[in-house]
This record gives structure tokens, C-alpha cells and sequence, in this order.
């Protein structure tokens, strides 16, 4: 528990970045030396990445469920909790995030804006712009059901750390002056320590935070398509949309380009 | 350029489900072995898989594409090409492509059909229902710009091995009546040999194969959700829809649930 720890704040604390840009040289060296040949099988070592125990090995079960080809699952196959921890806490993560906001910050560059203010991106909350690591590597990586209480009290804690990634973006667009526009699936009622999370971990600068009333029942979809369109009907172009959930970016209006942040550890329908 | 051909044919050849089922034993083994770690990095070996030489890693890349992050990309990073041909010829897309199917014909299997044979499942047919991994094995793995001219040469060989996997969801579709229809970007001048095509690899059954009349201009989402709408207003159920490109799954009606296979070679809009 406490290695796993450990580990939590090298990802994500203050010395991430060095771990970071160090394993990045490493990969450099060892594909530099890597010959361009094409095996009948894995190279020697990546079988061991695979963790398949029986059922479908778990790097082609996150591929189907990234390419949402796997849906409505209630857990991570127990076969995966330690690919799912190696894939989360080992940088293929934090690698995978970053192809997929290297393609939002060149898109947003790319854009031809109004210059009325009026263009928006909608951000997630959970595993888009914070990250609850901390609690999934001390409750299985997602391979036990979602528990309701245990959870949301680590969410009244505040501390869950920023996802790097996903901030670089949200900075670049402000600097863009397209607007940030947060739509979780958070209860109103979490409005006050989501801010201050959010604040504490160098988020700030929003146009909007929009969270779920308490009670309030409705697909993850529905809801969220919802609140888009509000915002469309006053007015605002909704230029990006990201999440880490199909359905964080599914349902009109969707917003004029969607991006899915990779999240191995749960599913919201 | 022998070596690659031969590997082509292990791969979809006679012989591809013996070399199949040992790498899966071979699998299992070596993650049997594996204890539950959670490392800060890859795993030993799996760098060199990761075939990154500046850009973005290949398997980041790879996940960007199939995760519909990545769009309207021309070739493959060139640096990409060892790593797009193991992935390929490796057993790793075998892998990825059998999970796809799993959940398609999970999915099959669970519908309650209205027993008038109305339903209906649409396939693509390049990278879906046969391979061109032949060609592109022999052209730089997707490196390299489309080449009509020697595609099309390819194309009217009528080689084009099977994709077992997806021929397994073709027949289990035909034992559970639930009529296969092929839309395809081919054009009408390639029916013949793409008949032949099918039929020498085994398909056989189908209730229509749609090609697109030559010269027709029209994005591929446009041309084949306007066959997917006629089938509709010919009264059929699209139960399901099968492709490797986001093109053939995407535009309404897309099919009551739609399925992407993997494929890292080209990106057709």
C-alpha cells in the first residue's frame, strides 16, 4: 500500500516530470537499437505486459473498451488488476494522454475564431482534468464494483492531483481565449471542495462549472447533451469537447470535435 | 521481402490458427509466471515495442487512431513502420480483432429478433471482412501514399486473404438468421472479382453487396450512410455494423450498435 503510494505521487507529484522525460530517453535508446523486424509474435517481454489469464488479453480488452467496441462492463476482469495498475502507474498513462492532447492543442491552434468570445471547450472532471489514481490503486485498479460511499468520501477530500495532459490544454486555450467550460458528473452538493481541488491543483480561469443536480436522474448522455445544448442556445460554439468517457462526448449537440482521454478503470453509460 | 511473404501467409495462411493457439499458450504461460507489480515504467522489453523515435510513441499513436483522436491522417509515421508491421503481423492485431468479434457476437446472440427476417448486418469489406496486409506488407506498412494504381492492381488479383475473425462473426450472423450485407468503398467495375474474392475465401451467404458506382463523388460517411438509410427505407433492421474505418460507422443510421476493428494502416474520411 504504501509503495503503491509512492508511486501515485511520482506520477503525479511534484517530481513527475523528471520521471517523465527520463523514461521517455529510455524508450528513445532502446527503440534506437531496436532492428526493424517482423515477428509472428510479440517481442520477447511484451507477452508479459499482456496479462492475459484466460479470458481476452487485457491490452485488447482496453483497446476494445477505448474504441468503445466494449460496453456497459461493471468492472476491470480480475485477470487485470496488475495490467491495469502497470498501464496506469507504469507511463504508457501518461503517454497515451499526451498523443491525445497533442492532437487537441494542434486542432485548437488550427481554429479560425469568431472574435466575439463566444467559443467554448467542455472538459470532464474525473480521470479528464483530476485524477482519482490515488483512490483506484488502493481499490483495485477497478476491478471491484463501484463503491458509492468509499469514493465519494475520497472526493470530499479535495486532493485528487491534476492530470498534466489534460491542463496543458486547458492553459492553451485560455491563452487562445476559448473558454473553459467544466460539466462533470459531480452533484451539486460537491461544488464546493470541486472548486477548491480544482484551484488547488492550478486550475483557474473557467467560464463555467456545471455539475449534476442532487437527485437528478438521467443517462450520463442525456444529462450532459443537455447541458450542451444550453449552452448552445446562449449563444456559445462549442468548438472541443474531452472527456474520458463515450459518454462525456456522445449525444448532440456533441461539440465540433470530441476527444477521448483513455480510462481503463470504469464505465459510465 | 521472401521473409515478410512468408510471415504473411503463417499469419492468414492454412497454418494461422495452429500458430495462433500456441502463442496464446505461450501468453498464458509467461503471465502466469508475472507477479501483480506496478512499476513506474513499461515492463522490460515492452520500450523497444513502443518503436518511438522522436514524435509520438507508435502504440500512443496507434491508440489515438483507433480511439477516433486521430483523424485525417495521410501514412503512418514513418517511424512507425517497424512497429505498425509487428503489430500487424505479430499476432497482436489477431488478438485485437478476436476481442472486437467476442463482443459482436455476444451482442448477436443476446438480440431478440422479430422473426421475419428483416434484420440485417452490414459489413465493410478492406481490413474488415478480407485483408490487403499482403500489399501493404510489401509497401511500407502504410508509410507510404496511397497508390491507386498499384492497389487496384493488388485488388484485381483477388488474393486478398480472409479475416478469420470477422468470418466468424459472418457465420454465427447466418445461424442466427441475421442477414450479412457488404457496403464497401470498391467501386461497381471490381463486383466480379470481389465475388470471386469472397467466395474463394469462404464467404458465402450474403444478402447483398453494395459497391460504389464509379466516379461517384461523395465522402465515404455520406456514401454509406446513404446505402445504410436505403436498406433502412427498404424496410430492414441494421442490427449491427462491422468496419475497420470510423467512416463505416459513423453517420445515421449507423446501426443499432457498431463495431471497430482495429487498423493502423491507412484513414479513409
Amino acid at each position: 500500500m504504501a509503495r503503491l503510494l509512492l508511486l501515485v505521487a511520482l506520477v503525479f507529484g511534484t517530481s513527475c516530470c523528471g520521471a517523465w522525460a527520463a523514461q521517455k530517453e529510455d524508450v528513445a535508446a532502446a527503440t534506437a537499437a531496436a532492428p526493424v523486424i517482423h515477428a509472428l509474435r510479440p517481442l520477447a517481454g511484451s507477452a508479459g505486459d499482456l496479462g492475459r489469464r484466460g479470458g481476452v488479453p487485457c491490452d485488447s480488452w482496453r483497446l476494445a473498451v477505448e474504441a468503445y467496441n466494449k460496453r456497459d462492463w461493471r468492472t476491470v476482469p480480475a485477470s487485470c488488476e496488475g495490467y491495469v495498475g502497470n498501464y496506469m502507474l507504469g507511463g504508457h498513462y501518461r503517454r497515451d494522454s499526451a498523443a491525445v492532447v497533442d492532437e487537441a492543442v494542434a486542432y485548437a491552434e488550427g481554429l479560425k475564431l469568431g472574435g466575439n468570445g463566444k467559443e467554448v471547450w467542455v472538459f470532464d472532471i474525473d480521470e479528464t482534468s483530476l485524477s482519482n489514481l490515488p483512490y483506484y490503486a488502493t481499490h483495485g485498479f477497478g476491478t471491484k464494483p463501484y463503491n458509492a460511499t468509499s469514493f465519494n468520501a475520497y472526493v470530499l477530500e479535495g486532493s485528487a492531483p491534476v492530470l498534466p495532459e489534460t491542463q496543458r490544454l486547458f492553459k492553451k486555450l485560455i491563452s487562445l481565449d476559448i473558454k473553459p467550460v467544466f460539466l462533470t458528473g459531480r452533484t451539486e452538493d460537491q461544488r464546493a471542495i470541486t472548486v477548491a481541488n480544482l484551484r488547488r491543483q492550478g486550475y483557474s480561469g473557467w467560464m463555467k462549472l456545471v455539475l449534476k443536480p442532487v437527485g437528478f436522474k438521467a443517462s450520463a448522455i442525456a444529462y450532459k447533451s443537455g447541458e450542451r445544448k444550453k449552452l448552445q442556445d446562449a449563444g456559445f460554439i462549442i468548438v472541443g469537447n474531452i472527456g474520458d468517457q463515450w459518454s462525456d462526448i456522445l449525444g448532440a449537440p456533441e461539440g465540433a470535435r470530441t476527444f477521448k482521454l483513455p480510462d481503463p478503470l470504469y464505465y459510465i453509460g
